[in-house]
C-alpha cells in the first residue's frame, strides 16, 4: 500500500534497528482518512472470506479494525490487556509477552461474543515476532472461532512472525512489509 | 441520545450499584454503526467550535473518538495510559485513579501532536468522577492546547464528574445521563 509506505517514510522514526516510530499517524496521533483507505483496502482483500467479526488488540489496532469492521460491515472485537472488574464472566486469558516493551500482559475474550459460528479477521498494527497474533489466535480456537485471516498494517519481515503464522496455515496480508531498519533507514521489501 | 439508551436498556447488564457493564456494542464488542451515529451527533453538537484536534483515552474511547474525528475531518490523538519504550521524547505525563479498576496509571501526551494552537474535542465513553477528564485536561493545559468541549458517551449523572468539569467552565455534553443504577436497573435523567 503506498499510502502507507509514504506515511512512514515521510513521518515514521527508526529507534535502533528494530524499532520504528509511527506516532504522527497511527500510534499515538491517528488520521481517520488514512485508517479508512486501510479499512477499505482490508475489505477489498478479504471480502469473500465470510467474516462475521474482526477483531484487534488493544490498543493500536483498534483504530485500522474499526474501519475494517465498518468497511464489512461487521462488529469489531478489542480483546482487553488485563481484566478490570467489570470484565470477568465467562472470560477466557493467555499470556504474551509484548516486544515493544518486553513485558508479559494477559489478553481477554469474553466468550459472550464470539462463538463457533464465528469467521474472524484478525487485524493489528505491527508484526513482529508474532506474539500477540499468536495469543489471539490461542483465544479464538478457545471458543472454537474460525481464523479465517490476519491482516497487518506493517510487517516487519526480518522478523519471524509472519514465517510462524504461516507454518501454521495462515492467510496473512501485510499492507507493507519491512525488509531492515539498518542505519537508521526504513527499506522496504520488493 | 435515543438509539445509545435503548441500546442500554437491551444490551447492558448492571453490576452492583455503580458499574454498567456495555461489553456487547462499546467496551469489547464494538457496534461500528452505532459509533458512526455516535460520530455524527458529537460533530454535529461541536461544529463551529473551531475543534482542530478530538483527543481520547485509550482505550474504550478510540472507536468513538476515531468516528467523531472522522466526522469533523481533524486527527485524533490517544492518550496512552503507560509510557512505553518507544514513546518518550517530549512527552508529558500525569497520574490518573481509575475508577473502574481502582488502581493509578500515568496518562501520556506528546508535545509534537498538540501544540498551542490545537483547540481540542475531549471524547470519552464514561463519565463518572470525572478523573480521567481531569486527567487528559491536565496533559493539554501543559501543551498549552485549549480545551473546546467534553463529549461524553454515557455520564453517570450520580456521580460527581461533570459537577467538577462544569464548576471548572467546561462546555461537557452527554449523549446519555444515567439518574441511578439502583436495584439492577438503568434510570436515565428526565
Amino acid at each position: 500500500m503506498n499510502e502507507l509506505k509514504e506515511r512512514i517514510l515521510n513521518e515514521g522514526h527508526v529507534i535502533g534497528t528494530d524499532i520504528l516510530k509511527v506516532d504522527h499517524f497511527l500510534n499515538h496521533q491517528v488520521d481517520p482518512v488514512l485508517m479508512a483507505h486501510i479499512g477499505d483496502e482490508f475489505a477489498k482483500h478479504f471480502k469473500g472470506k465470510g467474516i462475521t467479526k474482526v477483531v484487534t488488540i488493544e490498543s493500536s489496532g483498534i483504530a485500522p479494525a474499526l474501519m475494517t469492521a465498518t468497511a464489512l460491515g461487521v462488529p469489531m472485537i478489542i480483546l482487553k490487556k488485563q481484566p478490570s472488574k467489570v470484565l470477568n464472566e465467562r472470560l477466557y486469558q493467555t499470556q504474551v509477552n509484548s516486544f515493544t516493551t518486553g513485558k508479559n500482559y494477559d489478553l481477554c475474550l469474553s466468550a459472550d461474543v464470539i462463538t463457533s459460528d464465528d469467521h474472524v479477521l484478525i487485524i493489528d498494527d505491527f508484526l513482529a515476532d508474532g506474539e500477540a497474533v499468536t495469543g489471539a489466535i490461542r483465544l479464538l480456537r478457545m471458543v472454537h472461532s474460525t481464523v479465517a485471516g490476519i491482516g497487518i498494517l506493517i510487517e516487519k519481515a526480518f522478523m519471524p512472525g509472519h514465517q510462524k503464522l504461516k507454518a501454521q496455515g495462515y492467510n496473512v496480508y501485510s499492507l507493507v512489509k519491512i525488509k531492515s531498519l539498518e542505519d537508521g533507514t526504513v527499506k522496504f521489501e520488493d
